[in-house]
């Protein structure tokens, strides 16, 4: 494998230099940003995630803030979610669509405030849309990236270690939901969320100089839990049906073939952009979804491009994620199939770089 | 160093079949796409690069095409640089800025016809930014990513190469202008530009289809010339002062602090989003300015961060790219200095992960 060529505009985060002690062993680039991918091997820190607890820097995770009169009108231009029920102190997971409905993020929206929003972004500049929106059509709100690194605790023990350093309260905090908790005298917007099924929080940290100091207490808080530094893991993420924008959708996609139409509420979602370009398929639905599908045979190799699928001799999908779970003795995956052969069962056909595959769709995630 | 995890999201290139047998040993990731950096190795793919003729995969210079009636009015709203007498077949270097005057980007516009352009971009996703402006000014105009992937052919026997492959009259394209050249019965637009100051051509290699055929057809016509593989070269470009968005400058910086107010025609450039913001400065000039400089020593670490300067105690500017020259037998480095302290001559330190050096401002660069 080829290394990764170290430059500023690859950013390091205020977590770097807790990442490179522990040992990261690969990278990769998100947002331009280093993401660390593995420590001991994919493996070992997925069966050490599944057991215990780990402290993942996720600072990649870059937060678009709104801020101002116009926030919540821009935030809901921005999604076919319907945000006015939403009260400050949730976590919304909102496709962001441009005018054609095509998937432009798929971040966690924050509502800190009525007036001030934290959009937590997946691996696009989000932030140039929203300031182009914002400018276009003149928008009383400031729209910048603030100095927030996200830290992520997930595993079985995350409770156990964030009680010991943010007070018991914290584990009374509900799925996608925040609270604000203290740490050396400074107040962190901490919510139940992240990306693992196994469990978690992620602590958004206001502040690079606090970084490396929560860092290390979270480590020695945790020595007897086995805590460690990990990161989102290739095979539990797709176990779980956790979607990585980039890999399984781009901006050719609609939410709807992402499988994400339960996040739309394109009917009442007045004011997004792109609403109109959904009404259609909300109604009708997608003509292709992202599917659950196993991949025969032993260890795929690495899926470092969309692998076409094929079915009574026609290409009816691609698949975008896959590797090989211990856990389940199979190769998981995630691809878009055509709803001529989605139907769980189906037998497809799929083209790696190393050859041919056997590959059936799934019911559903593993997790 | 660490490896980088192959994935979907880093995208891989038409050329990269070619990258990869040409035994690229490393690679950056640049517009969420793979870009080769090292291939013998930095140093000798430098000198290869000064002496003979090199291929460049540098598909991550994706465009942004605009088209349609209102083509020319988006690009005019992009950048202060006033592009009124720019006549198609024409590339302009063109900053471009935020309603703050921050730079987004800094790509080389291509028009191809008044109503029809690509803007071959630097590392941010600025198709967001322009689809996000053209939305909410409502223009008329469709804004895309094509599928054209950029490969330079760049160093001294840049012209022979080309001239084999495309026939003689491709060698009386100017500087910064293009023409329309023919392969295999296929039309490429190709410019004399690239990132280097040896010489040579872009080729806008347009149809992913037809990628690999033109690369081996270059390598095999330039065998005698020794044609290889190559990269923009870390070294060289700092030498030339060939400035990288997000290393040398960000959205934190003016284009007259990148030393771009050349490109900059504020007073004229009516209609430039950002012009309010950049007409004071246009004025008076920037408080800090990129420069060239030196750093003593032995070879100095990577520069995988903002490196501080000091001048009389206090923190004056940072450098941001660095790197031992073979040729200058000494580090050269790009930085951002403030006016107190950027006189050519000036006696800086510098503080590298490694410890604190001397540096130098240069008068200049270096080619």
């Amino acid at each position: 494998m080829a290394v990764i060529s170290p430059s500023r505009r690859l950013r390091r985060t205020p977590f770097s230099d807790g990442v490179e002690a522990a040992g990261v062993k690969a990278y990769t680039v998100y947002n331009r940003m280093l993401l660390p991918t593995v420590f001991e091997s994919v493996e070992a820190d997925y069966h050490h995630l599944k057991n215990h607890v780990q402290v993942w820097d996720v600072s990649v995770e870059r937060q678009v803030e709104l801020r101002g009169p116009d926030a919540a009108r821009l935030m809901q231009m921005l999604t076919p979610r319907d945000l006015r029920g939403m009260l400050p102190g949730r976590c919304f997971y909102v496709p962001i669509v441009d005018e054609t409905g095509g998937m432009l993020n798929d971040p966690v929206a924050v509502k800190l405030a009525e007036d001030r929003w934290w959009i937590s972004i997946a691996d696009s500049d989000l932030l140039l849309w929203v300031k182009g929106i914002a400018n276009g059509y003149r928008l009383d709100v400031l729209v910048d990236e603030p100095d927030v690194s996200p830290l992520a605790v997930q595993g079985p023990k995350a409770d156990d270690l964030m009680a010991r350093v943010f007070g018991a309260s914290v584990r009374d905090v509900k799925f996608f939901r925040f609270g604000l908790f203290e740490f050396e005298g400074r107040e962190f917007v901490i919510a139940r969320s992240g990306y693992s099924k196994q469990g978690g929080f992620e602590i958004y940290v206001e502040g690079a100089d606090i970084a490396m100091p929560l860092w290390d207490a979270l480590f020695k808080a945790g020595e007897d839990l086995e805590v460690r530094a990990g990161c989102p893991n290739a095979v539990e993420r797709i176990e779980g049906g956790l979607l990585s924008y980039g890999n399984d959708m781009t901006d050719d996609n609609t939410p709807h073939e992402c499988g994400l139409g339960r996040f739309c509420d394109t009917q009442t979602a007045i004011g997004c952009i792109g609403r109109d370009a959904l009404l259609r398929v909300a109604k009708e639905g997608p003509l292709q979804q992202i599917r659950a599908m196993t991949i025969d045979g032993d260890r795929v190799p690495s899926c470092d491009r969309a692998w076409p699928v094929y079915g009574d001799g026609h290409k009816v999908g691609q698949i975008t994620s896959a590797a090989w779970s211990p856990d389940h003795h199979t190769n998981v995956a995630i691809g878009m199939v055509r709803m001529t052969h989605w139907n769980s069962g189906t037998v497809l056909e799929v083209e790696t770089q190393d050859g041919m595959r056997e590959a059936v769709v799934r019911p559903g995630f593993w997790a």
